[in-house]
């Protein structure tokens, strides 16, 4: 299978791409890093990038980004952030994608645990996982020739201690439990799931 | 009691409004009609609109629209329409709002049933209303000096039979299921919620 991560350099992406890339070709990408550049803000770097990429059978996404902040504090700006990138960025990615994947391809989104179990700080992100959650729902039951799409909704993984003190009473969870569940999504045959790992 | 109804005029707008105005001061506002006008598409339009309408304590808005069409022809500028309209504008009401909402006050939203019962030709609209669902939790945990912020999420109104044939097998809720809700949202206490009309 030929299976494009987005964002494979990344905490989770590098952990993704291990798990995958024994039985797989790999083609991996990142705005600096990666096998193929492209800026997932940019529609028209995704344009390119999939020319450049040419047909496939999975493309994972294991990106984005979103505001931070106190809502008390936060302008449209701030929302915008997540809005073009870990929303716009992703949904782009499938928009786009569907016109180059092959027959029964996926395509794998990343989410994440906010968008039902929110924090302080976090209403953007929460925002920006509910829609990412809702659209794989709906994508799911258009989508043409038996290609499928799930999103991924991790808690916080071990490997972001950083993040630790703005998810109190939150167990982190290992790598390899997230890795598993792109792996379950990619070589797996549902679609419109939200795989939860937390 | 000072409500302030954006979309007051529409289809959901003018029960709602029905079902409040007797034993309150209400505000009416759309982009064309009500006793004051504000584009909720544009930022700078809310600002003015909520220096106008001074201090209230109710934010009720049954406004904002999306894409409707199919997946597999959607473009980045069809999906923005549901981000800029029916998400952002609802999301900034929020953010510019909670600086003139009395203590104790509340937003109430507008979602809809996509959000987790998805049609084809819906997943703009899906997506925006996972987002808004999404939002109003996390809002909830935030928003300070009591002021509380719930959406509604009704299924397809009987005053919209246009939209019955893209509705298969979905029954029709009654257009006083739906105002009760927002009585619910306005006069209750409870906050982060999605009441579900279907
Ligand atoms: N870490 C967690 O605890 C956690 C939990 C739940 C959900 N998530 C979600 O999982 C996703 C990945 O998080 P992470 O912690 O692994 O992030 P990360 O370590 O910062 O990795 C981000 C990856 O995305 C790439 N990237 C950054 N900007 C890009 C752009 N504009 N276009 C294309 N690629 C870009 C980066 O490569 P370049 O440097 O080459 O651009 C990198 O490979 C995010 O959506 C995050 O919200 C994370
Ligand atoms: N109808 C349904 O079956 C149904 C079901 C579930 C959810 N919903 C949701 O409920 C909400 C209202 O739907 P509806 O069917 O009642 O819509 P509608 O009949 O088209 O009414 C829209 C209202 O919003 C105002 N408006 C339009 N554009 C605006 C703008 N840019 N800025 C400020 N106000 C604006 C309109 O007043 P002006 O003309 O003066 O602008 C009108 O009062 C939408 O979010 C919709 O997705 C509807």
């Amino acid at each position: 299978m030929k299976i494009i991560i987005v964002g494979a350099s990344g905490t989770l992406g590098k952990h993704v791409t291990a798990a995958l890339k024994s039985n797989h070709e790999i083609i991996t990408a990142g705005s600096k890093s990666g096998d193929i550049q492209v800026d997932i803000n940019s529609p028209e770097s995704i344009g390119k990038f999939y020319e450049q990429a040419g047909k496939f059978d999975a493309l994972v996404s294991t990106t984005g980004h979103g505001h931070f902040g106190p809502l008390t504090a936060m302008t449209y700006a701030d929302f915008m952030k997540g809005i073009n990138s870990k929303l716009m960025g992703q949904v782009n990615l499938v928009l786009m994608g569907q016109h180059f994947i092959n027959p029964k391809g996926s395509f794998t989104l990343t989410s994440g645990i906010l968008s039902e179990d929110p924090i302080v700080l976090g209403s953007n992100l929460s925002a920006v996982n509910g829609a990412l959650e809702a659209f794989v729902k709906a994508a799911a039951i258009e989508l043409e020739n038996g290609v499928r799409i799930n999103t991924i909704s991790p808690g916080v993984v071990e490997d972001s201690p950083g993040y630790f003190p703005y998810f109190p009473g939150h167990i982190p969870v290992t790598m390899a439990r997230v890795a598993q569940a792109y792996v379950k999504s990619v070589l797996g045959a549902q679609t419109g799931q939200v795989y939860k790992v937390f």
